[in-house]
């Protein structure tokens, strides 16, 4: 395997680096689970996932506030009204949150309201982006490009870590391809090649990689057992109305389920929830 | 999820089928472990590999002897002589054998001299030999193409079962997507799928799907996490000097490793090996 | 570019091959178009299609006869009597013939039936049947397989190059790609890399590298602008009552209007029809 | 073909756009046709290539100052510097100038210092960056993403049109598949899909679609046959020592060439340069 071994992210750097998110450890034995809605929708709907997710073993709460989608006239997100609502759930439950930012002008914001920010698929190459989220010290959970290759990945998490900013945490969340069953493939080599070529967690994303809801149990045990250092998943408390990519969203239940099962597998690899 | 349900591959047709070789149930609870060298080289070779591999917990060997090369001037293994070494090492260790053909010429030879007929990912739209082996009842493993969707590949396995044979364990051995690290990418996805499209057991091939031996562990116990009925491994007592496909193979005690740690996760989502 | 040069596909082994096809030249200054139905349906389709296709400028009749569809409950072709359609379609217009064969046993049948073996795409890599047509001195027409990389359809040109026979044509056919908009990806890059690495001539299938009737001309045109040799087209009577593939099938008066564009693109770029 | 018939891009809107920019027309009869270096990269190099590709028949002039690099440590551009470059080098040659954007807080100093903005391929879907260029009137050159499909490449535009900026020209440039031959497959498809779905105009950049400069000939010929309104070309003059993509870069003479080889094939297909 290659990789310019000179990269900051690469494994001659450090052996393994444990980012802190507000005490919680992410990239140790300990796995680490996030959870919660594609899109906060009301203060209702964040508050019942947020407290549901924590009950069930999530230790960060997810939700989209600014939401990428293809088409402009598609539901954007609730925006700031998002970033409140999800502040109140971080209040009401003590879980850290992560929320993706679309913009370098909101970065300020963002560094005040969220806990980790997420930087999508799509803005993976945003090296703009990147630049300026590698001058702050905020913890940074960056999704792999569905069309990049792994080296690519890594490069742009290098963007940041050169400009600063070591707190990456890089997520998996499957390739684009020919197969048309599932919304992308999730590449599971990809989690023990960057454990090898890097010291940074990798985290993956069994909902946006399979867009299958049925999918996600299998997909995060798998994931698990290749040696992944935690999960995001979204969960929703009524997927079937949920405003976005209700399909490929566990309800409480199901999440619940899950968790149990991800404690088996882990303790077979050696990792605990 | 889509699929003609009136496949006799589709769900519709059994609720599960398990496939008899020899007395070794595949697509039960307990998982299946295929393993043994690319290509059989030699006489020494292919006795020390099964009986190491017997040792270690396989319960059928593999071995290649008529080989699909990319090139007419790779070697193309070492055809009859292969399968008579084969049978030999059958003799030794009574382990049911498996092997590649290429040839519909061959399928008579092939009946008596292995328990299980591969098909390779080259030939699985070569339908001229799908239906010939629609027609034997021996068991067939069918190995996805590089490059077909999942359904076209319950179609292939369709041509075979509309033929009368009903003998068939399905294979995911990766896909040809963008990302040159590894040699293909593992759909792990397909596992699941397959599971609730179709009754027939389906296997991962690690090897072939990465390339890269380091990568045949992690990828094992994925695939095992996502409800796979079992692996077939790449193992050679000597992958520097393999005549074929070295870089993917374990070695001895690498296998031996391997199946003790798929153990631990074949009990933590309730298989056993 | 790369590719061995020491294969006899190579550039080091002759400038450029003329394949002689009862005295139509395949290769040369003269561009090659050949056009007929996806299968032959009837005596009358055939003997319609045919009389057309010559008027308007095509030198060589396709047809199919033995189909190989995804499902083996698809129609699969007229078999021997389409052959037998062909041949009589052969004499009426005094083109001849190319029909896709897919058994290594019917080699003799349509060694003596048609003018050019076609092997299809999805056994491009059926090294078998590769070999033993490499034994013949009949023109084959090597269709790219929807996901092998040139280097590999270099390859197998040499499976049938290495065994003695030199009458091949390549053809380009499109790769399977992300893009759902066109059934496959027309690799236009192909012809001049091809050009450059080899030897032998080239032509394009635009009917299935779209899928889509409208978009045949636009790849028609920019196929010969790219360098290549010739064209495969798919023309029906009436398309839209097909038994296969209509949707990409031209009708009599739109290939008319297709050979009088490619004349003039032609002739732009140093050839003619 | 679908695609959302309400989308101001659709072809419901206006039959066909033409921009304007400082009196070129683009999307006309008339083809355009962009040359210049991947970088800026000196005053000697801008100004010489600048003054050579409009003798040979270019009409507007591109040049990178701002460059998205897979990795933080490759030359990034001469940034601020090469625009004023630009500046110079339109003054000297009257002709307009296009240059990469890769962040919103540059929007005034482009609109100011450009005659159109280009997007990149890795920003395709920036959709803060689309939202803003909407606000403007910039003629934007919008480039595909290279694992778009042609459906996401027409809804970023429409993020575009939606702001109220409908001077858009599309760019096709290839996009990623499992050849590795060619840096990305040209999809020459998209060209007919695009001009049959949107009123948009849209040229081709065959230098990036294939990265090798021996192809940007043929693949510049066969773009114009298959509908495209113009091209974008790397030219350099002195390609062996060029900062970034020398390989793929025409020198002066070979650029001069391919646009007499452009000007027999345009009259072919009706269009002229």
């Amino acid at each position: 395997m290659k990789l310019n071994s000179n990269l900051k992210v690469g494994k001659n750097y450090k052996e393994t680096s444990i980012i802190d998110v507000n005490s919680i450890k992410i990239g140790g034995k300990k796995l680490t689970i996030i959870a919660g809605p594609c899109s906060v929708e009301s203060k209702e709907q964040i508050n019942d996932i947020s407290k549901n997710v924590k009950r069930s073993g999530a230790s960060i709460l997810r939700g989209g506030a600014f939401k990428p989608r293809t088409s402009p006239y598609s539901f954007q997100g609730l925006e700031l009204e998002g970033l409140n609502l999800l502040k109140e759930a971080k209040k009401n439950t003590n879980l850290p949150i992560v929320s993706e930012i679309m913009s370098v002008s909101m970065i300020e914001k963002f560094i005040e309201d969220v806990d980790i920010i997420q930087v999508g698929a799509r803005n993976m190459q945003n090296f703009d982006l990147l630049k300026e989220l590698g001058k702050t010290k905020k913890p940074i959970l960056l999704k792999r490009g569905f069309s990049a290759t792994i080296e690519e990945f890594l490069n742009s998490a290098e963007y940041i870590m050169s400009g600063g900013n070591e707190n990456i945490i890089l997520c998996e969340r499957g390739i684009r391809t020919f197969e048309p069953f599932t919304r992308n493939t999730l590449d599971i080599s990809s989690i023990p090649i960057i454990k090898k070529l890097s010291h940074l967690p990798i985290i993956v994303d069994p909902s946006h990689a399979s867009g299958i809801s049925s999918l996600v149990e299998p997909l995060s045990l798998a994931s698990i057992s290749a040696g992944a250092d935690g999960l995001i998943i979204e969960v929703h408390n009524d997927p079937k109305n949920a405003l976005c990519d209700g399909e490929q969203s566990l309800n409480i239940n199901e999440f619940d389920e899950l968790v149990k099962k991800v404690k088996l597998v882990a303790n077979a690899v050696n990792r605990e929830v």
